[in-house]
């Protein structure tokens, strides 16, 4: 069934107020008429069946998805040159991101225009739709390295190239079990730009509780690093081994 | 220090033969001189420590490296439309691929031109010395899916979406231990196109002796997949787990 992104102010007293894009998208490019259902996504983890009704839509019932993680993921990315962290979005996107925050490092200065802000948002909505994802990923606005650090969690890992870093899957060994104050799992990885990171950025991050870790012996490209890395932590999220979390 | 790839019948005597093309990337791009150090990779896992001679150069020494997987890992992977294969190719040889089978599936018939194939090698080699690997994968001439299925291997996998496959992760408990008759361990994996492997398809594998797995889950895109599978793959292979493989 086609899913289409709704914003939660547009969902009211049962009825989804469609935009003028929406009911073009519907009507021209899906070919739907009144009767037909379709499902409505908020971006916030609800879905809902919805049936066409003129230029609106009725809502008939609330559905259950299964296909987000049960940890918040926040992706810190340095910003790479040219259009590549187009691919990065889409790939982290269906892979359960929820939150990418962009960020300027010391080896990529390049402040990028509003218009790819919202490009890139652009991109983590098709791809949350593709993915089938009930939850479409927050794009920060770009930030420099040191104001996106945080010390507010515990699970907070700085990918680094070369030297003796634990492998990131080896400090995942609890990752199901581990809550924050609030009862809510959060991690945070953050990703270096082509180059890696500064000695300097290492030491800001380790400074506010960031651990390093390695994604293997060979030298990755920053569009491949975030993939991988991320391909991991999911991977030991869904695992059986900390049962199903339906 | 800068890395070239050589052929093996280009090593005689002691001397590296330098081809046309070579001479020039080192004197002209790179700028090197009489007397300046590079080092060759033989694509099979061998690398050597090389000084500019003239024309031709003069094997130093023998070099130790430690970023090549201690298994052979062969993805069979269905040939997408476009040019997204390219990517593929790339990021799979960075996380240390060896053999890459790309296949006709029933949902993609084209058969890719000789030159495609050209340009895959290319592709792989330079992304073999980008990421300092000792080992050019391997590209094999395109079949169709069912002459990629091979039974003599006891760890295959196929990659399917939805259903009730267990994860791949979890399926990889003993990886590190586990060798063929030969004593090489051996993994192969099969990713599908979009719209994933039909059901036939999958049939065929799991009489070959693949085992059904998941990726997680979400939908992923063809070419996401690939590089999902071998990230959690390559990261069990390297866990601590297994111990130290230098």
């Amino acid at each position: 069934m086609q899913r289409i992104a709704i914003a939660p102010s547009q969902l009211q007293q049962g009825q989804i107020l469609l935009t003028p894009q929406q009911q073009h998208y519907l009507g021209r490019v899906l070919r739907l008429r009144t009767g037909d259902r379709f499902i409505a996504m908020d971006g916030m983890g609800q879905w809902w069946l919805a049936q066409l009704e003129g230029d609106n839509a009725q809502v008939l019932e609330p559905m259950v998805v299964q296909t987000e993680l049960r940890a918040t993921i926040t992706l810190i990315l340095a910003l790479p040159k040219g259009n590549t962290f187009d691919d990065v979005v889409r790939c982290c996107t269906e892979l359960g991101v929820a939150i990418i925050a962009p960020v300027m490092s010391e080896r990529t200065l390049l402040k990028p225009s509003p218009q790819k802000l919202e490009r890139w948002q652009r991109i983590a909505q098709e791809a949350a739709e593709q993915s089938e994802r009930s939850f479409v990923p927050t794009i920060l606005e770009p930030v420099s390295f040191s104001t996106a650090l945080s010390s507010a969690n515990d699970q907070q890992y700085i990918c680094v190239a070369r030297g003796n870093s634990p492998h990131l899957r080896d400090c995942l060994q609890d990752i199901g079990q581990i809550t924050n104050d609030n009862g809510q799992r959060t991690i945070v990885i953050a990703v270096g730009p082509e180059g890696g990171w500064t000695q300097k950025e290492v030491e800001c991050a380790t400074d506010a509780g960031f651990q390093t870790v390695s994604l293997g012996r060979r030298i990755l490209r920053a569009v491949t690093a975030p993939i991988v890395a991320l391909s991991i932590v999911v991977a030991e999220l869904e695992s059986e081994k900390f049962g199903n979390y339906k």
